[in-house]
Order: C-alpha cells, then structure tokens, then sequence
C-alpha cells in the first residue's frame, strides 16, 4: 500500500459498528475501510492528504456513490490544510474529480465545498472545507435514514404476515459500505430486519468486482439477516419464478427524465423486473440526481480494466489471496463498469424525500428547486 | 483424477484438431478432453468403463447437451462390454441416465442404445451397442453442419459489405466442446469465419462455471476468430448500445411448444433481445427437443453444489490452480444450473432441417414424425 497507513483494527473491533468511513473529532484525516480486503480482512485505512483520497477512490479501496463524493469533499479538506491558495484549491479539485467519471456525487461534493470555502480568506479556508465535508457525511446518514423509511413502508406493503419473508433482490453494494450511514438500496432492508418484518435478500455477485458477494453478503452476515448469493445470471429467471417480491439498486447518477445509471447488470435486471411483474425500486439520495442532463445516454460510462474480467481475486483455502485467471492468454475483455436503465423500467425512486415517479413530473415534484 | 487414465496429448498437439470426443476404430474406450482444465492445460482422458463415463458425466469432465449423449451412449457400449445381461443393461442405463437431469440427449441416447440391442442376442449387444453410439456421433457431427449452414445464412443476411463484421453474442458453450464436431450455435461462427464472412463474438463469462472464459474463448481463440470476454451483466447493455446484431445460443431441451431450457442467463439475454429488436437463435440440434414434454416448466432444472458460486476456479499467475473463495464464511448460495426461456422470446430455432419458429406449429412442420 503506497498511500495510507494501517489503522489500528481494534477501534473497529465490534463488526456490527464497522463504518465505511470515519472522522476522528477534529483529526486532519478520515479512515476508511479498505474495501479491497473484504470479506476476508478488515483493513482500516487512514487517509491523510489529497493524494491518498485520490487514489483510494480511484484504486476502489472505497466505492459505491455516496461514501466517493464523503472521501472527495474530506480530500479537498486536506489538500487545503497543506495549501489553500486559489491554484491549489482548483488543482486539488480537478485531481480529485478525475479520479472516477461516473458517479455525479463525487462532483457534486467537490463543487460544493469549493463553493463554501472560495469566498473566504485562505486561513479560513481548510477549517471551513473540513466542516463542509463533515456536513456532507452527517446529512448522508440523514438521507439514508430517510430512504430506509420511505423503502420499509413498501416492503411492509408487499409482506402479509404468515406469508413468510418478503423476498428483496438487490445488486452490487448499495449498503452501508456505499455511504457514511446504512446505505441506500440496503437501508429498508436493515429497517424491516429492525423492526421484525421478515426478509429474506437475494445478493447478486455482481461481477467483474463481486461486490454483491463480497460486499453485501458481508453486511447482510453482519447483521444476522437471511440472505442467499446467486449468480448475477440467475437473477432474471428467479423472477419468473416467483421468487422475487421487490428489487432494491442503487445509483451511481440519475438524470433528469428518471434515467438510472448503476452498476452493469442493473439494466438487465430491470427488464427481467418489468417483464415479470416485480416492482423495481431505485434509491436516489438526492445528490445522486443530476437535473443538468437530460437522459442517461449522456452520462459518461467508466471503462476499467480488462483484467477485472480476466482474473477473478479471491482467498484459496491454502494459497490465501489469489487472483484467478479464466481464460486463455490473450483474450481480450471489455469491462464496463455502470449501465443505464430507461426510466420506464424503473417502479420508483426511493429519495429522502419520498417515493418519486422515474419522470422529469415525478421528480420535479419532489425537487422542484432543481429544477429552478 | 480417479476414473480415466491421462491419455497421450502428443495425439491432439495440433490445438485446431482438438476433439471433444474420440472413439479410436476398434478401441473399447473413448478418449475425452478433461474440460475442467480448460483454457490452462489440454488433458485428455480415457474413459474405458461404464463408471468413468457416469463420473465424467456427473462432474463435468465433459458437457454439453450433445456430447453428454454420446458419452452416455459409449459407456453403456462399455457396459456391455463386460456384462449383456438385460440386468446389466438395465442397471448401466439407470447409472449413466442419473448423471445429470436437464438435458434431454442423454436420455435419448441412453434409450436409443438400449432399444438397439435389447432384441439382440446377449453375445451381439456390446458390438451392436458400440456401432449405436458411433452412429449417435457421426450423426451429431452431421447435425452440426447442417445447423452451421442454416445459422449462416442468418449471419449473411445481417452482414452487409463494408460494414464492418456481424457482432454475434453467445454463452456458455455450445461449440465444438459440447458436441462431436464443430458445435451448435458457433457451427455458424465457425463456418462464416471460415468462408471470408467477417465476425466478432461477444463471449458471454457464464457463471458459475465460466464456459464462456474457459471453453468459448479458448475455441475462438484456437481458430482465430475475433473475439471479446464480457461478464453476464454486460450482455443486455451491449445489446441496448446496438453492439450486437445477434444472439446465438445452444439448448440443453426444448419442450414441445418451443420453450428453450439452456443455461442459467439464458433468458435475461432473451429478454434483453427481444426489448431491443435484437434477433436471438437457438442452435437445436433435434436430439436436444423433447416432444413429449408440453412446455419448458415441466422440465427438470438440476440444482449444482452452492461451491460453484462461492470459489472461483481459475490459474493464478504465481499459485497455480487455484479457487478463489469470493464470499464470507458460512455464505449461503443457490445454484440453479439452467433457466426456461419462453418460446415468446426466441426468434427461431435452427435446426438440422432448417429454421423453425419456436412453437408447435414450427416444430411440427420440420419434425412431423415427432407429433405422430
């Protein structure tokens, strides 16, 4: 690891208070869990200056749309801790909203502390970034909170007791490792579980990065929540079979007709959705929606690494970690990493707000000052 | 390895010469590639008794609607070998029908064999029932062929001069390791490549057990044939994006009203098809449809071990073969090995004798003595 030191792991000794991201009380730095180790190690990371941000979001040491933009406004706090003339400040911003293109928090998080700090002197500057970004990690909890209340009283709608559990698909890691708080897709899910509402979640793996296997299977286990891994090919023919009572994703950046960008696999899943009659629930935190584009064939789509493809990493039994290769030497693999579903595949946005209409109506209505 | 002996590989150096299946003239063996050490090592087996061919049936040495048929077909030729009693008979075509439950060329295979030389005299069974499953190959080969003529009239149809090359999508396999010859639904790819028709494949991983990586990507590669890896999720999206001109795919049983069970991410990849006017194929070799089951729900849809989702198996550059557990500890996963597509979904099937429509009315038409 080139960039940020080990944490000590007995302050995240207590697995069901494990946190994605935290901010020591007045600390010049944040620690993050290096999401790259999971499910195997719990590995703590601090993050210490605008540099080891960019590159823990780059690198995916943390991911998922929330918990990025949280580590991009914490890595401009930094940068202007070391200099916080008007250059640094800029060149501190364009680094860090390099790093990834698709998900609109990220941007969203660095104008916004650019927007706070720019006006002021430069010795107020650092001290007014940090807060600023602390504001952005303590309302994301709020707004996951919020969603996970609005998205229980829609799994509550679908359960009738007797029944057995609602039966809840959801995709990649939209959970509490996404966000500073619960997650966004997960946080009905953790609610029902909560508040004695039987659930039982059917966690996609999600290839290339496995995060549903990886990630959300981990947090699910956490909690002590039933759950069952499939592969991400089977999530479409459990809803013909009747397996599947709602589906909860997240998103990576909505625009303004309702179209939703999130991990590749999500569109597929939405059309098997509609096909067969399962509600699909997109949870929006309302930084995630980005009024200024018109549909979600504007949104730029990652490409990564082929070798995300190529080579699956994961813990053999005896050699530990491994990375295995699967398929012939030579072979050339696309990798994109996000899709985008139309809006009329989607049932609704779950927001902080309330559910929306996937509409420029539906979320006009909600939030009609973006679109002042 | 417990059953079939490591066999010469200087006799299949030539990798375009490779075959899944072998029956030396006159031998009382066949010789298999062990396909669970595709793409890294190409390890060819003896399978010289009724149990090593049950074995390499059940743990996927060999696979493939076809090839699983003639495998079956030759270990009861085995069988007989060594007992013609109707009891042993019998008790081989119950072990070898047990293998493996979804596709239906086993069965009809078995069956084929058995109604062969049941009538028999007890000192002309073996020989009878080793000229029956040579039969059953030469034919599939037959099959093959004709089914790559039909299929290339469709890519040729999608391909204008100077467009670029037809973008075929397929999963698993169904090529040349699935059968006797040169595949079903690549015979197509194969042939186009082969008569100056240009093509790209978009190979499709197939989890769990990535026959797509592993055995797909390794026959393109072997024969040059322009190709790219893409994960399961990715399929529809490409699809949306218009990357793909059409979809070809293989089938383990067709049920009477041309519903398609193929492996599991079959169907979303029809759907996908179908919401994006893309034409989507399925190779159906006849032995493959099953005219006595109504429709595809009633098919039987094998369950495989929860192991295949939770570790990856793969070559790790510095480790060797390794499997790459990627789920907590303790993970519950379910494993269904194939899916039913409807027959709303599919655009056609091709066939031996031509392109049906996938329903009763298109069947009937080319297989009338089916419905008698």
């Amino acid at each position: 690891m080139r960039h940020g030191e080990p944490f000590d792991p007995a302050t995240m000794a207590d697995p069901a208070a494990y946190q994605a991201l935290r901010h020591p009380p007045g600390a010049h730095h944040v620690v993050a869990l290096d999401q790259r180790a999971l499910p195997h190690a719990i590995v703590p990371v601090r993050l210490g200056d605008a540099e080891a941000a960019a590159v823990a979001i780059r690198d995916m040491w943390i991911r998922g749309a929330p918990l990025i933009g949280a580590v991009g406004a914490y890595g401009l706090a930094m940068a202007l801790d070391r200099d916080a003339t008007d250059g640094a400040l800029d060149r501190a911003h364009a680094m860090l909203d390099a790093t990834r293109p698709t998900a609109v928090n990220l941007r969203w998080a660095l104008d916004r502390v650019h927007r706070r700090v720019a006006p002021l002197a430069r010795d107020e500057r650092a001290d007014a970034a940090w807060a600023e970004a602390d504001a952005i990690a303590v309302e994301d909890v709020a707004i996951n909170r919020a969603i996970g209340e609005h998205g229980l009283r829609l799994i509550e709608r679908l359960g009738a007791p007797g029944d057995g559990p609602v039966n809840v698909m959801t995709h990649c890691n939209a959970g509490a490792l996404a966000t500073c708080g619960w997650g966004t897709a997960t946080a009905p899910v953790f609610l029902a579980h909560a508040r004695g509402v039987a659930v039982h979640v059917w966690v996609s793996e999600t290839r290339p990065r496995l995060q549903g296997a990886n990630l959300t299977a981990w947090e699910f286990a956490q909690r002590g929540i039933p759950h069952t891994l499939v592969v991400d090919g089977a999530c479409a023919s459990l809803m013909r079979l009747r397996e599947v009572d709602v589906v909860f994703v997240g998103a990576d950046r909505v625009a303004r007709n309702g179209d939703v960008c999130n991990k590749i696999g999500t569109y597929d899943k939405a059309i098997a959705a509609k096909e067969n009659g399962v509600p699909l629930y997109v949870a929006l935190p309302s930084p995630t929606f980005d009024a200024s584009l018109p549909d979600g064939d504007a949104i730029p789509i990652e490409a990564r690494s082929p070798d995300e493809v190529l080579r699956v990493p994961g813990r053999d039994e005896r050699e530990g970690d491994v990375r295995a290769g699967i398929a012939p030497a030579g072979t050339r693999a696309h990798n994109p990493a996000f899709d985008v579903t139309p809006a009329r595949y989607v049932t609704g946005l779950v927001t902080e707000r309330g559910v929306a209409a996937a509409s420029e109506a539906g979320l006009s209505a909600l939030f009609p000052e973006r679109f002042a």
